[in-house]
């Protein structure tokens, strides 16, 4: 019990400590004027956010614009006169080459057993797959993971579907972290397969729900191994072919499936900024991206994201709160199936010798804000959480290091610190990448908080930098 | 900024200080053991909860139950079934009278111009309200507030319809604050209007959305004074009579409610036990309210909270963490519309001698967890806070002082600490007292994660005490 009280005593003189170095630094330390604009921010967004209503548009009007799609085209335009409409300094396109695969017509998918009789499941295409050439049949085996599959002899692979069924851990609170760590089999599972001579893959939806939603999200082959079809189950259908698998494991599953690679089509990511009135040359990105999959309508994946950021903008503005860095709204195209937009940003900021402060991205679904997560130097990580208690009434307070996002993952090292947006995780995975990740799950105030704490973030990043 | 630096030492010096009373309390000091009991305590609930199910059945099987219902003598034999099943050491009821109001036939309102044309509204009586006996018609006066309605000359609301108009503040990121300001004019509307001669009164839902959707609620007549009908009408349906008013400020509201008043009906909490092993007679109460408003299913108002008391105690049965002091689930009836069940909860209590140690309730929804609202000493509350490192990890750290709930607010003065269960109040108000208060709004990761934050709360107090 002493050593516990001696530990809440070194925890408290940590603390004390950590505080110490901000002396030195005065221009990090939030002040009353700090706490008075962020508040207008906050105050902005609640009574008179235009995220909520440029989601509506952007799901409703457009709606699923997987990278290559003519949504997706519209979505750009779309992009780009609604930030015209915010009255920036600048808006602009960046050209990207991006994939473009397509579903074709619906996936059937059905068990057989020794009698024939067909269980039909709900199935959808992972995002890269080939198609099956007509109906495709085979037997099972089904493993928790590719070691497993890895282990198993030839013979009981060849010919067959790969089953990957190893379901996400629902003991993380963060389900962020589950997705993570169940995601090899979706990612690699078809190339796996393969090279132990399986004709395909089925993968286990990933997603924290019992229902029968199949969850799409990208896949990819490796050079000099056969391209065999890989297709999402969803958890009832993975549990119910487990189960067939048990009583009979001589079953077949038929797959049909019309997807296939086009060539790339030429796209965009849509960049709107409002000039620093300090430090120009200093450059604070806010983004989401533009892309989603082809079902559902690309709400919290990631509509709620480029809503966000372009509000984010809107909010400064809106307070009088002229920044002092430079600030962009990026709205990246091609997060899902490749990130050409995240990469052509940083080849182009690269190229343009620009200097980037931070990145902020959003990527994790529009719920009610948490706080940041950090990718930095220690000592940079230290700055924006002696921000803490700016963020804390705003039940945003949860500054630590952690993930930042994809898109602007290939800044790292070209911006001083990648931030990304943390918000409540838990009903996130029950509907992304699926036709149920729809405007109708987007709460209006959950949203509007989101803009608010990443504008906030902005306003400090572009008035003290780092 | 100097002043900023030192208040941020102070206050690491405050949490310096805040530490070292815990020396002579170590009894209170969370240790390893009790880090990794609570880790059991949310990996039993995200694994094996069964507070969704429950709700499923609880909300799809018998649905709304008002008090004095025969659906809400349906929920107090499901919850004494519910909890015989647990194995708890005793189950048992305690009986108590409830008001029994029937909403009657289905409410009708219109808007009439002077042309004679309806614009037909969607409302609902508010509890307890008397009906219109037959159709109602008169003026409307509009108001924000029971300031401005006492303010008017006495001509300007004779025999007309006040119409309470003030918004909830959406600028409150607690929305329970917002509630809490805007709700005299539900609660206390009637009356007052009555008072000045208005023969009814129409309020503007409690809700921060915008939609269709009428809200109801208790509200309550005064002695002596003529009880008139009470109707709330959407925020949709408010914004457009207000509309509509400043162009036709003679226009008129027909009104039509079969509501009434039966006399009381005899029903019960449902109360289970685990009795402390080493100090039986000191009681922790973990509980929510059984009954719920007629429309929807009382969903998240308050069968999350019932189903989560009921879960605290079978979560600690399933970890083996035998408490040391008695823990019970209280399923209070009547919190809606008359507090009568936490009213006799708290007289049996006394009335037996019981030492209740702490109450703690969960009647804000079942919604990602935040944290813990104490109604306690301040002594009693450091103790409490004490333990936020045993909660921080699992997203509910956040115990501060706060308004604890309704059924267990008699128990003020008999238990040491009362205790409310905070969660995400972004989206309750959305759906609170509506037809939209269903299963499918609530989350099954929030709901059990919110269970286990409770047993966890739970399991603490049983073994240290306050």
């Amino acid at each position: 019990m002493m050593r516990t009280v001696l530990l809440r005593r070194t925890l408290a003189l940590a603390l004390l400590l950590s505080a110490a170095p901000l002396a030195t630094r005065a221009q990090t330390v939030p002040s009353a004027t700090d706490s008075a604009n962020i508040r207008r921010i906050y105050n902005e967004a609640l009574a008179q956010g235009q995220s909520y209503e440029n989601l509506r548009y952007l799901t409703g009007q457009i709606g699923a614009r997987l990278s290559g799609s003519p949504q997706a085209a519209q979505a750009v335009q779309w992009g780009q006169t609604t930030m015209e409409k915010l009255g920036l300094d600048r808006v602009y396109l960046q050209e990207v080459m991006v994939p473009h695969w397509v579903r074709g017509k619906p996936e059937k998918a059905s068990i057989r057993g020794d009698k024939g009789k067909g269980v039909s499941l709900n199935v959808a295409a992972l995002g890269g797959s080939v198609g099956t050439g007509g109906k495709l049949r085979a037997g099972v085996v089904e493993v928790q993971s590719l070691a497993e599959l890895a282990a198993l002899p030839e013979a009981r692979v060849k010919g067959k579907f790969v089953f990957f069924n190893r379901p996400m851990n629902p003991l993380y609170v963060e389900t962020g972290q589950a997705y993570g760590e169940a995601g090899d089999q979706r990612r690699s599972g078809a190339a796996a397969a393969a090279k132990r001579g399986a004709v395909g893959a089925l993968v286990r939806s990933l997603t924290l729900a019992h229902d029968d939603l199949p969850h799409t999200g990208t896949m990819s082959y490796q050079e000099g191994v056969t391209q065999v079809p890989a297709a999402a189950l969803s958890t009832m259908g993975a549990d119910e072919l487990s189960q067939l698998l048990k009583a009979d494991s001589k079953l077949t599953v038929e797959l049909e499936m019309s997807c296939q690679t086009l060539p790339d089509v030429k796209s965009y990511n849509v960049v709107g900024e409002i000039k620093g009135s300090k430090y120009p040359d200093q450059i604070i990105t806010v983004g989401g991206h533009l892309d989603s999959w082809d079902l559902g309508q690309g709400a919290h994946d990631d509509g709620t994201g480029c809503v966000q950021s372009m509000e984010a903008l809107r909010l400064l503005k809106a307070t009088g709160l002229r920044p002092e860095r430079t600030v962009r709204a990026v709205l990246f195209m091609n997060e899902e199936n490749g990130n050409r937009g995240g990469l052509k940003y940083a080849e182009l900021a690269k190229a343009s010798n620009e200097n980037h402060l931070a990145a902020i991205e959003s990527d994790g679904g529009g719920f009610t804000p948490r706080g940041f997560n950090i990718e930095a130097a220690p000592s940079v990580v230290r700055k924006i959480v002696a921000w803490q208690p700016l963020f804390a009434p705003y039940g945003s307070g949860l500054l630590a290091p952690g993930h930042a996002g994809t898109d602007i993952g290939p800044l790292k090292g070209q911006a001083k610190a990648l931030v990304g947006y943390d918000c409540d995780s838990q009903r996130y995975f029950d509907i992304h990448h699926t036709a149920a990740d729809t405007f109708d799950k987007v709460n209006r105030r959950e949203l509007e908080l989101g803009g608010a704490s990443m504008a906030a973030l902005v306003y400090l990043l572009s008035k003290y930098g780092l």
